[in-house]
């Protein structure tokens, strides 16, 4: 039995969606027991739509909920909310492998590193999503926004998350890890980036491949891409705004003229085909790498598949062994030799 | 008589792609006077393939070429390049107004900046491409990649600089200037970003609308981003990265069945129209901007509709008075008032 926390009450269309997306993981997967976290009442009024198996599903009642716009320092003291009690319950019981929320990312961030806690010897956790690339597998994409400023240590630590990452939920052997700089060559970007270079670079256990582009997200070998959180959110909301405003275009262009709506008949399989293969949330938003459990945060506009996929990610990643192949890796490292103190 | 300089060995498909070019946009302006520099020999043999105004068109003889992995700093020495050449007298005759080149970006800025001459005031200069936007029309990026450090001051300029071309070349009247940082809140960014912000909010001229994210490049209302020039970069070729990954994930599910393909038959045209209005070349590269004169940078893969676009923007940006609309904003803004010393 894998237990996993749901915070109900987190994204803009809960409780409806995650309830929803509960029921989806339960029936997609016979070994999962889910504990949802939230205003009982209401969670009980959405859960009697569906049919779905009683003695997997527990809730517990949290009269309070967090805000988009309350602040994370302040948010994480409300242990009543959904949020702050299930990362309460994450911590103490034992036999809980998981959380996942679509609610504010800065409150599921500070709670992680308050409630939760680091991995020991990590020095902060970071966001990483998995993004669509061109073969038809995921580039994951560490920090994406939990740190706006980095030091060399941090992302060298982001090349470990996210290479276990890699590992545990996509079995990835030896992922490709590059560095996001503005060019390819050894010396490019500023003393940040390259410093992170020359310790990447040294690292026992890390498949470094060397400097990568914006590009090369989504149109190279890399398995991961370490960026600091400021210039990956930056990526990342960049290859959202494209990805929209082009199948925005296409669709537009579908829809003007006869012709293109007779064509639009023959081709809709395979414009669903290109949908799918780009689809975002086909892993269900980004994980918080670095915590001593999974902690999966989806988008806050996720749809019941969504959160059902990120129920599922949680699984998945869980089953792989996530924590304990950060744990080796770490071990593996001598960070004060190989990094001056306070870089 | 509109002059403009065409560094004819520049980019990977020179002298074919700039001749061909060249003679493209001759057609197109009747006002435009062209001075090709380069292999004279290799260039007349690719021009005896068109017909063209040979009045309007002078070829001076540069034996050397600047290849794309020679150091910037020692190529701006080689004055019998056809790049550093044309750099020389666009600084010395005044009657010549602009620059393109498709060659080394290194080579063009560090020309820029030491042969030709920033604007008097500009710390920096600036890369800024023209990239589509779901307005139907474009938002400037700037800096894109020319400087990989910066400070607050050199990122209010680039504002005033961008706003400047947002004018000139696309008659955007009080163009609406954006932020690049990881969140739309006030507070979001580094210091460096930070301190940007109120400098930017309290300066005259600049119709500043806040902090913007990576997706507002090309979904929001801003005709102007301002970017450092790491995260900048990051943006830029991460959009150019999705947008190849999804137009290329549509052509191969286009082709894949027979009735994706006989559905491709119909919607050929649609298909070409969302081609045109999410065309990056539309403008042809992107601008140099600080400097003394008008000098556009185009891609090294330029294509010769590429290179006539560039020329023709060139055209049009000195036309609409780019460097006297930079000089008159700088005028305005007394920046050792605004940003304290060294900041």
């Amino acid at each position: 039995m894998i237990k996993i926390l749901l915070d109900a009450m987190g994204g803009d269309n809960a409780p409806a969606a995650t309830c929803q997306g509960a029921v989806l993981a339960l029936e997609n997967d016979k070994e999962l027991y889910l504990i949802l976290t939230g205003r009982k009442a209401e969670i009980e009024s959405e859960l009697a739509k569906y049919k779905y198996d009683k003695t997997r599903l527990e809730i517990v009642d949290c009269p309070d909920v967090i805000g988009m716009n309350d602040i994370p320092t302040e948010a994480v003291k409300r242990k009543q909310s959904s949020l702050m009690a299930a990362y309460w319950m994450l911590k103490k019981e034992e036999d809980i492998c998981a959380l996942v929320t679509a609610g504010s990312t800065g409150a599921t961030i500070v709670g992680g590193q308050l409630i939760l806690g680091r991995i020991h010897g990590i020095k902060r956790p970071a966001l990483c999503p998995a993004i669509p690339n061109n073969r038809g597998g995921v580039t994951l994409l560490c920090d994406c926004g939990a740190n706006a400023e980095c030091k060399p240590v941090m992302l060298c630590q982001f090349a470990i998350l996210a290479s276990a990452y890699a590992e545990a939920g996509f079995g990835i052997k030896e992922p490709k890890v590059g560095l996001l700089t503005n060019g390819t060559e050894e010396h490019k970007g500023d003393p940040l980036h390259q410093e992170t270079y020359s310790y990447l670079s040294k690292m026992d256990g890390i498949n470094f491949v060397g400097n990568v582009e914006g590009r090369d997200i989504m149109l190279s070998e890399c398995d991961v891409v370490v960026a600091d959180g400021f210039s990956g959110n930056i990526a990342l909301k960049s290859i959202e705004g494209c990805g929209k405003l082009v199948l925005n275009t296409l669709k537009n262009e579908l829809s003007a003229g006869l012709s293109s709506k007779i064509g639009y008949l023959f081709i809709r399989k395979a414009i669903k085909r290109m949908r799918a293969k780009l689809d975002f949330d086909k892993y269900g938003g980004a994980l918080l790498l670095g915590l001593k459990k999974v902690v999966v945060k989806t988008h806050g506009s996720s749809k019941p598949s969504t959160v059902a996929a990120s129920i599922a990610n949680a699984a998945s990643i869980y089953r792989g062994g996530l924590v304990q192949k950060v744990e080796k890796q770490l071990e593996g490292v001598d960070f004060n030799a190989l990094i001056p103190e306070g870089t």
